[in-house]
């Protein structure tokens, strides 16, 4: 006999494997083939760990962790907007406040308050730990995308000011990494890879 | 200029973007495809995070989630091992140790300490933590197989009995999830998926 609260958690966990399914834009490194969200909030959360200390002194690394894990559930119904598409990002908030709703609803009640919690503190970006999180979850596909040609940027004409304002949090919140984001960029613009 | 250190992390998350290519026996719950092993351990981390009330009191979730999002890196160059393949647990532990060397070396000393502390930890499954990141380890791939109709066991020519072995860890430190396990694998045994 399997409680009924182990039974909503279990659903839950099998709900969020189509995570695997949901396709990103960037490229895995050796280009063969786009990455899920399930490897990206793996690698997310890697990305965090590793790079902890160019953030800022003190973060709760428990809760970046959780955000990482958590932050693009939501796209289990809502789907991926591509980061530069801008009639996307017009009722992206509505779909993904919409698909929260109803995934967090399979967990026990306090865990969907939990999850949904940690879903509107990552996208709000106004805790020090979600501004640490917002910045990794720029670098992660930035090194993927430096790494394979800048695919992502060729492939959806994007211009070299939309890749500077969309990584400001990496400016803000790892300064450290800053060096490395600007001299890719401008390596990428020299070689023709932004649209004008 | 980008300093050195960050030039190994940067190396390090690069390498392992190779996680999204390994692939284990375990399906997709679409039965699509086989998973990866970054997808595992996303799934790893987030089922360790939903079940913890099943796990022991006042647990070290931090160090938990960790050892989800490394314990697989060593993969990167030393493949998986089929969970149920007795040949090639033989020399899995040399093959292993001889890869998480070779990969934690990308890393800065005392980051190249730790991550190789975590996968020994998760290893050993000596502590209270390691021991619960374990049962969920063991938990995940059952959750899929359990749901595309016991297609490891079946394709792997599994007995019973391995899988119960297998599943030990569940019993001892994740008890609340027994009666879901062994109803499985008995409804799973009366339907034959199961070698003699």
């Amino acid at each position: 006999m399997i409680e009924p609260r182990l039974q909503q958690q279990l659903a839950f966990l099998a709900e969020v494997d189509k995570m695997k399914s949901i396709f990103r834009q960037t490229l895995l490194i050796d280009r063969s083939r786009r990455e899920n969200d399930a490897e990206h909030s793996w690698h997310f959360a890697l990305a965090a760990m590793v790079l902890q200390e160019h953030g800022a002194p003190g973060l709760d690394m428990l809760r970046i962790l959780k955000m990482a894990l958590t932050h693009d559930l939501v796209e289990v119904y809502a789907g991926d907007t591509f980061a530069y598409d801008e009639a996307g990002y017009l009722d992206k908030a509505a779909r993904e406040a919409a698909a929260a709703k109803k995934l967090f609803a399979l967990l026990p009640k306090e865990q969907s308050a939990e999850f949904s919690r940690l879903w509107k503190e990552f996208e709000a970006g106004a805790t020090r730990e979600a501004a640490y999180a917002n910045a990794i979850d720029r670098i992660q596909p930035f090194l993927n995308n430096a790494l394979t040609g800048g695919y992502t940027w060729k492939k959806g004409h994007v211009r070299k000011e939309q890749v500077y304002a969309r990584m400001a949090p990496v400016k803000d919140f790892l300064p450290a990494l800053w060096d490395f984001v600007r001299e890719t960029i401008e390596k990428y613009a020299q070689e023709g890879a932004f649209s004008e």
